[in-house]
């Protein structure tokens, strides 16, 4: 069976590691050259909107999926005329547009922070007397990683976030004050299966996802299924899936969902029964999923700009290296490693040590 | 960095998975066009006698290593004149030999089966008034799998077992009436750290692996690590090894050494926390090498000839399945599922259900 993945980056290249011992072969399009995932199957090298790949993408695919959430969905139902694409345009469509994301939460009684559209300077002053301070300013389309986003702490903050939108449409969404950022990954087949990972607790530093670790027994576990459960359903979703969540007391606040594979799910390679990779590929060949246990303590921990001399990193106990072979550039998501470990005492020490050598290396 | 591999088999395949995550690429040299490991890395199609081929392959591999002990030690002389080979001709040149390879261990003191040089009828026969019945004879060289192997119940069988020798120079070994019989795998890196696995109990059917699962606490660790140990140090071994031998009582008898990963380790890649393919590569690339901690029971049982169902195989709760992506052929190794839990229970259930599956799939 060929599995076709629009993009070719990291996550489609650890989807294909984990596809290749179920017999999987693996066709990608992407417009960069050398990318990471490329020879790992057949790289269609060129644009997401050129026709003669996408067709010939559809055409030698059994299955189709994307590896990033910014596809135009037009895209999606163009190859899924002729192969199946999942996760579906639907769940795309909506999870590519912030307000259209947070109106799907609140319709299904999912909290979410306070929010408001905002397409000019005057609805963003007018928003903000509702929402209060702090708050943050989003581009309504195509944020990930920070990117697109202005904090705003008083009113002398206003001018210069909105001329930071450049006239983009725009949401503004009260800060949350969080205990612990949160996320949990789940997979639902075709026919409906669902698993559920253990939440994940993140730590973030300029948008971006820095470590990750499994919880044990999380209190807000139930609860988070509960929610992630009610967005499969309403999408009929296939595939993995990420929510994002901020925990406060014991109350959970979704922040966003990604319909894909996810940066703070990377610790299950090594870390679960199953990994978020191979439990989205079993999903969309509706093949009966893996079981979600976790094995022992697990954190991953990104490289960003720069990755220590593998030498360090494998000289440490119990520690996994993923390289994605990316050329190093300033703020670039390059490797991970992941912890693993019985000992709650290791763990904290394997932490502390990747966190340093992350700290050292990390540009951003 | 470049390993380059002689052969492009399953071996060389689960070497490539493991390997992309450090971030290495892989070139192979194989006769066999579409070999499974070849989409993996860049397939040399040829003959491994090929000067040209092989020019190549040292010239654009960083560090060459090998799936398969039947390589004439000429070639790797050859390579190793430009790029290194790990393990070394030593270790191949010994391991080729049955002869040699059994006057090797005794010269170590390391206990074998007793044995002897046949090169006619005569010797035979004179050989076992010695060794006595039930014994086996077996070519000296290039034998695999139980190929190239008679088993001699009485005087009867010495006319057409000689004849199945078709006067390839032969060893007669005596039958050793084993308990169990196991295997140490074990990797030692060019800087001479070495890590040793548990023990692997196997189970063997017409003289091909068939279920191989890991100890806990076996009293014969320390003997199996001792012998395994001065084996590695008087070949200033570089890579993985694994070591088959016969458990009778509480002594261990050396049966014969593989210089390379080998498929009774194959539960190590879920079920230990660095697997042997993961460390043959620290190894040659001179890493550190990961430790080597069972997580739970683990076993893996192989399907010849032809694979069951994959829906049928991951149906089955914390079953692992590594299709090679072969064509089916009678007697062909083409899969393994690996079976990992934390509960003994689970683990007698799971092995039942992987030896039921395979048997129905058998053709061998």
């Amino acid at each position: 069976m060929v599995i076709g993945i629009l993009g070719a980056g990291q996550l489609a290249r650890m989807l294909a590691l984990a596809g290749k011992p179920l017999g999987l072969k693996f066709i990608f399009l992407d417009p960069t050259p050398n990318s990471c995932a490329a020879d790992l199957g057949k790289h269609l090298l060129g644009d997401y909107t050129n026709k003669t790949l996408l067709t010939q993408l559809a055409a030698e695919a059994d299955i189709i999926t994307y590896e990033f959430e910014n596809v135009p969905v037009e895209i999606i139902d163009y190859l899924n005329q002729n192969t199946p694409v999942y996760p579906s345009a639907k769940a795309l469509l909506i999870g590519q547009d912030r307000i259209t994301e947070k109106t799907f939460l609140q319709d299904l009684d999912i909290a979410t922070a306070p929010y408001a559209p905002v397409s000019s300077l005057e609805e963003l002053q007018q928003a903000m007397s509702d929402i209060g301070y702090p708050a943050i300013l989003k581009t309504r389309r195509l944020g990930y990683d920070g990117k697109g986003q202005v904090v705003l702490q008083s009113t002398q903050d206003l001018d210069s976030a909105w001329e930071a939108m450049k006239n983009a449409p725009a949401v503004v969404e009260g800060f949350v004050p969080f205990d612990r950022e949160v996320s949990l990954i789940a997979s639902r087949s075709v026919s409906g299966e669902v698993v559920y990972y253990p939440l994940s607790e993140n730590t973030h530093h300029k948008g971006i996802l820095r470590l990750a670790k499994n919880t044990q027994n999380d209190p807000l576990q139930a609860q988070a299924e509960g929610i992630i459960n009610s967005i499969l359903t309403a999408l009929d979703y296939v595939g993995t899936i990420a929510l994002e969540l901020f925990a406060v007391d014991d109350k959970l606040i979704a922040n966003e969902f990604a319909p894909r594979v996810h940066n703070s799910g990377h610790w299950t390679i090594e870390g679960s029964e199953t990994s978020q990779f191979e439990n989205h590929l079993r999903a969309i060949m509706d093949m009966p999923l893996g079981t979600t246990n976790s094995l022992g303590y697990a954190a991953m921990q990104n490289f960003i700009g720069r990755v220590p001399a593998s030498k360090k990193l494998l000289s440490l106990s119990q520690v996994h290296l993923h390289l994605y072979d990316k050329a190093a550039r300033k703020g670039r998501k390059l490797a991970h490693a992941t912890a693993r470990t019985e000992s709650l005492e290791h763990f904290t020490d394997l932490i502390e040590s990747l966190t340093a050598l992350a700290r050292q290396s990390d540009d951003s």
